[in-house]
């Protein structure tokens, strides 16, 4: 078995030559399509349609488009500081709930200003530390979120929970703890079946697809023993915002008694000190009333599409992070 | 507003000369196809496929199966007794969650031995009444649930719950209630989002298009204020076997104190004492790695597709029958 092409940041975004190339995820498992980004603009669409996914992804996707543009300003011998400040607005705006976007740009940016070299040269060598650290927390918390495996244990899992979640399985793997996986399919984008069941089966695990409406059946059927999902943000009050779904998942948990952990990677954001400090991005609705093309119900029907909510606390039996699992009350 | 064309049984699934007309329910709403069923093998085939959707609908589809098993037997002066037995038989097989095919099938056979006349003959008439009486069981179904509604309603449902559903929103829109309807999709087929939304909006009512794990947040945001579905069975002991997705729901409901309303139409059914008693569809794995045609995930990965599930009695604050509503402990 080899290792998943999401388990590695670097083979999925990479530069080549003046180009960022992301791997598009919106084609992903049925084509590996390389999507070119000349521009900031072009990492923020990416960014804003999807190519991309993930909070800490995102947020070093969008720091290489700071990156584009110092070097674009560079060669043009532009006004570095005004271009960056542009480019650090329009990535910023991309994806409001997640916090490491912002986070990271504005570490960057405070960072650049007393640099004495080239600006670029400063933030590819930063981004190369990041994504050296954020593999480093994806490892670590995998492995904290392996202890609270059992052999025989079927995990369900909701959305694509990152690295962290391919290096618990992959450690469980290792000690021969003989894990199963069941996965939401997690629409309207399908990031379940196409990232997350395609990935854990590369694994070389026992991988069921799901849709999102049958996940309290199986846990009545006792089919579930454990349940697993990221965090796109953690709120000082511990409320975990993450894909919409988490929420009618972990109430259907506690209903059944069957224990909800969250990998949370960094853990909580300190910036955020409560749920109502989290805005929740609306995304377009045509997303949800198209798929491929195809519109699925009659003209003048509407749609909604929150791409997160927000879990509260109590429902948390343990928040798993790169140094170690905090338990929650259950 | 025209009426919603799955309001009326006799615009879907008719006769035309020898023929069984079903217009195909996984075309719609973007296309209505006539779907020509020439003997009771077709109609199987249509209902296994789900071309027709309902339990109600498909028992009736499936009479008329036996109405053409029964002409081609005459036609040819075959033995009766004998085909129309081997028909209900591979008809009863199609789907063994709803108990109105069976108990329709049943019925028919029993009946139509003492018959004098030719078996077609009497099973066409036998089937106009069922029609015509199944109407009315919405029609009185809809009415009763209607009562339950109050003006500014936000009503969320799941799947197609069927004419009943249809005419409450018809009522509700004659007495100047203003309903809004949030469906949830109902992967995988869609049904929520094909039959339900399109069918709403063509009432002229608000209708909003939600994926299936987007239901606990419009309802933690105060956003839904009751929610209907329909039932395939309901066994003695108040168990509903509803399509799948039905269970989180109402554990969500429960979770946020959201009245959870059951159209049961007839009503229980006598024959099924508790929820042990419940078969429960598997269907075809395939139906849930394909999206329209297109594999959403790995090679290696499986996948699981129980059509129901059982949401049991405490979870349900009322079950709507055409003789009234019974109010269930909550």
């Amino acid at each position: 078995m080899g290792t998943p092409l999401l388990m590695k940041f670097e083979n999925n975004i990479y530069l080549e030559g003046d180009k960022l190339v992301i791997i598009d995820r919106r084609r992903l498992p049925s084509e590996i399509v390389p999507l070119y980004c000349r521009t900031y603009e072009d990492v923020a669409l990416a960014i804003e349609k999807m190519a991309v996914q993930g909070a800490g992804d995102i947020a070093v996707a969008a720091g290489f488009g700071l990156y584009l543009a110092a070097r674009e300003t560079e060669r043009k011998k532009g006004k570095i500081p005004a271009e960056l400040k542009r480019a650090a607005a329009r990535l910023e705006a991309t994806r409001p709930t997640g916090f490491h976007l912002k986070a990271l740009l504005n570490k960057i940016m405070t960072r650049v200003e007393g640099q004495s070299g080239a600006a670029s040269d400063f933030i590819h060598s930063y981004l190369q530390g990041v994504i050296a650290r954020q593999d480093s927390v994806s490892r670590e918390t995998g492995k904290h979120a392996e202890t609270l495996l059992v052999p025989g244990d079927t995990i369900l899992t909701h959305c694509f929970a990152g690295a962290g979640l391919l290096y618990m399985l992959q450690f469980a793997r290792d000690h021969k703890k003989e894990i199963k996986v069941i996965c939401t399919e997690t629409r309207p984008y399908l990031q379940g079946a196409r990232l997350t069941a395609w990935s854990v089966s590369e694994l070389g695990l026992d991988t069921t697809l799901i849709t999102d409406n049958m996940a309290a059946h199986f846990m009545s059927k006792g089919m579930i023993s454990k349940i697993f999902t990221a965090a796109d943000r953690i709120s000082m009050d511990g409320t975990v915002a993450n894909k919409i779904g988490t929420l009618q998942l972990a109430i259907c948990a506690e209903f059944f008694r069957i224990p909800f952990y969250v990998l949370a990677y960094g853990g909580p954001d300190r910036g955020t000190p409560s749920a109502e400090d989290i805005p929740i991005e609306e995304r377009d609705p045509e997303e949800v009333l198209l798929f491929q093309g195809i519109r699925i119900t009659g003209p003048s029907v509407k749609a909604f599409y929150p791409a997160f909510d927000l879990t509260p606390a109590r429902l948390i039996t343990g928040v798993v992070t790169s140094s170690g699992v905090i338990s929650l009350q259950r």
